[in-house]
């Protein structure tokens, strides 16, 4: 059996594995990515990435609809999805094949197959030699360190599999041959979220059913009333306070049924199929992980704050680890724990000040501590708020919903956090972002001086307003 | 003859003016402002507001016709300027109708007429006292202080006047009542840069010249380059280094003729019409300025580092002071002369790190240093550059040119300049802003987490760049 020695092997090429080990390569380390499937992971292949191909879409057909009012007239306006398939697809393989530069640019050997940690062994006196299968062939890879980046998969509802076809996951949607005519989208974070509006953009009758009592349940209360109130203006029968019965659930002529429970009312609903958005579960089975002395809790893989399992030699990041399951946390974990393997000193991440974004229409992205938070964290409040549609280049670009809510601390001036929901919303967080992470204060954003007309000038505005300052309220 | 008296005279309502009113009442002043048209001057009815809202259009309609690739397709594609003209138009009234209220709720007293400064008179022993000219009515304000906000005014070819029909000024262009065939643009500052790129998604033949080796002159170097490329892909005619010969001008069938040297030769070019865009005159005349001590060189009216002229009691602001001659810088500049009138403490204005915006397609955008400028000034420079084709997101928008470049001081890691061209350059240019606000360095902007997938990763890598250290390069 062939055997191989790295610095660090990373277990999974997803964005979190593979821009760890573009990181490590930086620091001189030599480096392998084990990979089942393909580089980039579900961001790249079944998230971010294609999802959001299909929202710009979506956005665009929205548009050229509403075309008329800019000048812009057209005829027989319609929306072909094997279009913007392929247009997704293109887009997906056109980064795939940057990864996969990457890869060879920074010298990371990718290692095709299927990886399995392994406990002390003749190969190690150590937990954390990865076995790789490739069909008949396998081989032991023997690092100093070992990156745990396996990923998560779509969860589903208790008792009711995937099936592809009335019961989806995200993962089949991105696959849709064609659109349903109607779909009960079970779960109103994000991805529900996006799943909604896009659809109902391309004219599928959405339904949305959401167990807390709101939409985007951690983002701000005002941002989830305004996402509801536009959703349903559009035409998406939204329902919070809702509780799927799983069990409830029949194959339908051409479609399916399912029930729900609304304060003790049992309430059916039908459509063509249904979609299951209500989180992701970590990869962390048929890993070996029972050969080593790593600790899984709630299904996650146990790390300290520089991602170090109970394994000195294995690190972990990214959705395997729970938390936020986004992208950019997993490629900021896995260059946190890079660093610390290479001895560099690394300050944790502070999660609460990482933005998260939403990319539905309108758009939602939000730093910091809502409001509510806050409150319960025991700080007095200033809160600035501010609409877009006072704003000269929200009335320009033609949507001009929403509003940026700004919360800082009422003794210290600090700003506690930032909360877009309108235009843009996933560029202009990231003032904000810098905001939080420099310590700036809401006095600063208000006084540094925001370009004309821009809609960052809401950001400028809601700064001012938490002194009751703005300008044009 | 009436006369009243005000903590305040602002002698014209624009950006400028009334954002300096708005701030003096909200610091207890009373305050009138003189305006002889509408409140919201230049940007709003002739500049900023109606430029970017016909801009819009032309954007739409270049996705509409590009939509096939989306997956939205439709026939007889269309652009009809007398809707577009009528949306511009009813963005700016309603726009026209909020400051109008900004008025009324900070109790600004808006005075209707023409305004005319006073020296010593029977009315005050200190020039600044104001007549007010409407038709037959006269009357006089007599101020504790005065705001010059009197704005700008398109700068005509010596020799060759507007005429509105063959010979345009940009605010004859936005009363276009249909779209001519050809159009010779001459100045390629930010508005002929902005009308070429609206003009030829329009459809309109464009021929571009300019008299400096490269358009947006005042812009680095490597994004003037990048805006001449794009903009002759598309078909605009650009001609850098051209001198324009006003005697030239020749009226014929249906259109114009004018000629140009370039190198030595002189070169003839018709069109249907041309537009002037060679910048803007300071609105000094008539204002009776010669009645005070307020000096003038060069065209514009002399202050000090807090907008104060000759006359203690009078300030002057905005484009009528030269300078950069942005809406954002004008009322920036109103804040502060009021603020220093009411004796707070303000730091002077960083010009520097004023962002400027130009709104063609791709955007423009840049806050801080040129390349070239900050070698001229000594720096030994770190460079960071990164283009949005890199960038999953930018791949999603659908329009993936440009860059982000990113001048940091090599000796101090200080962060000296950040330009950007490419999509939602002008949303995204306030981190900059920010960052330079706060003395931010590029390893902040750097480590900072930008969401995924957005288009402000472009900074985060360009950031990251100035070090070599690029995570997707």
């Amino acid at each position: 059996m062939a055997e191989q020695s790295f610095d660090l092997v990373v277990l999974g090429g997803g964005t979190g594995g593979y821009v760890a080990a573009i990181r490590a390569a930086q620091l001189g380390l030599s480096v392998a990515i084990v990979e089942k499937d393909k580089l980039g992971g579900t961001c790249l292949h079944r998230g971010c990435i294609p999802s959001k191909a299909l929202l710009r879409s979506a956005e665009l057909f929205a548009d050229v609809k509403n075309g008329e009012n800019y000048g812009v007239s057209a005829e027989k306006v319609s929306f072909h999805l094997e279009h913007a398939m392929a247009r997704k697809q293109s887009i997906v393989e056109k980064l795939h094949r940057g990864v996969e530069f990457l890869m060879k640019k920074n010298r990371v050997e990718v290692i095709r197959g299927y990886g399995r940690l392994m406990g002390p062994s003749i190969f190690s006196p150590q937990a954390g030699a990865v076995r790789v299968e490739n069909g008949e062939e396998s081989q032991i890879l023997t690092p100093r360190f070992t990156l745990i980046a396996t990923g998560s998969s779509p969860r589903a509802l208790p008792g009711l599999p995937f099936d592809g076809k009335l019961v989806l996951s995200s993962d089949d949607a991105l696959q849709f041959e064609r659109l349903p005519n109607s779909i009960l989208i079970v779960g109103g974070g994000a991805i529900g979220v996006e799943w909604a509006s896009m659809l109902s953009d391309f004219g599928v009758q959405v339904t949305l059913l959401e167990f807390l009592p709101r939409l985007l349940p951690q983002e701000d209360e005002e941002v989830s009333r305004e996402v509801e109130k536009i959703l349903k203006k559009r035409g998406v029968a939204v329902q919070t306070g809702a509780k799927v019965i799983p069990d409830s659930f029949r194959k339908q002529n051409d479609g399916m049924e399912i029930q729900y429970d609304l304060d003790g009312q049992q309430i059916s609903i039908q459509a063509d199929c249904m979609m299951v958005a209500v989180g992701r579960s970590a990869n962390v089975d048929n890993l070996g992980i029972e050969a080593t002395e790593i600790e899984i809790q709630r299904g996650v893989i146990q790390v300290d704050e520089h991602y170090r399992t109970r394994e000195h030699n294995i690190f972990a990041i990214g959705d395997v680890i729970g938390g936020l399951q986004l992208a950019h946390v997993a490629a900021h974990e896995g260059i946190h724990a890079v660093e610390t393997m290479a001895g560099l000193h690394t300050h944790p991440l502070v999660y609460r000040n990482i933005a998260r974004c939403t990319y539905s229409r309108p758009e939602v992205a939000s730093v910091g501590w809502t409001e509510s938070e806050a409150k319960e964290a025991g700080y007095q409040l200033k809160i600035g708020k501010f609409p877009f549609s006072s704003i000269g280049k929200a009335l320009v670009h033609g949507e001009a919903e929403g509003f940026v809510k700004m919360i800082a601390d009422r003794e210290t001036d600090d700003l506690l956090g930032v909360h877009i929901v309108g235009p843009h919303a996933t560029d202009l967080i990231s003032e904000a972002g810098l905001a939080l992470f420099v310590n700036a204060s809401a006095w600063e954003i208000g006084n540094m001086i925001h370009p004309h007309p821009t809609l960052s000038e809401t950001l400028g505005e809601a700064a001012l307003a938490v002194d009751g300052l703005a300008l044009h309220m």
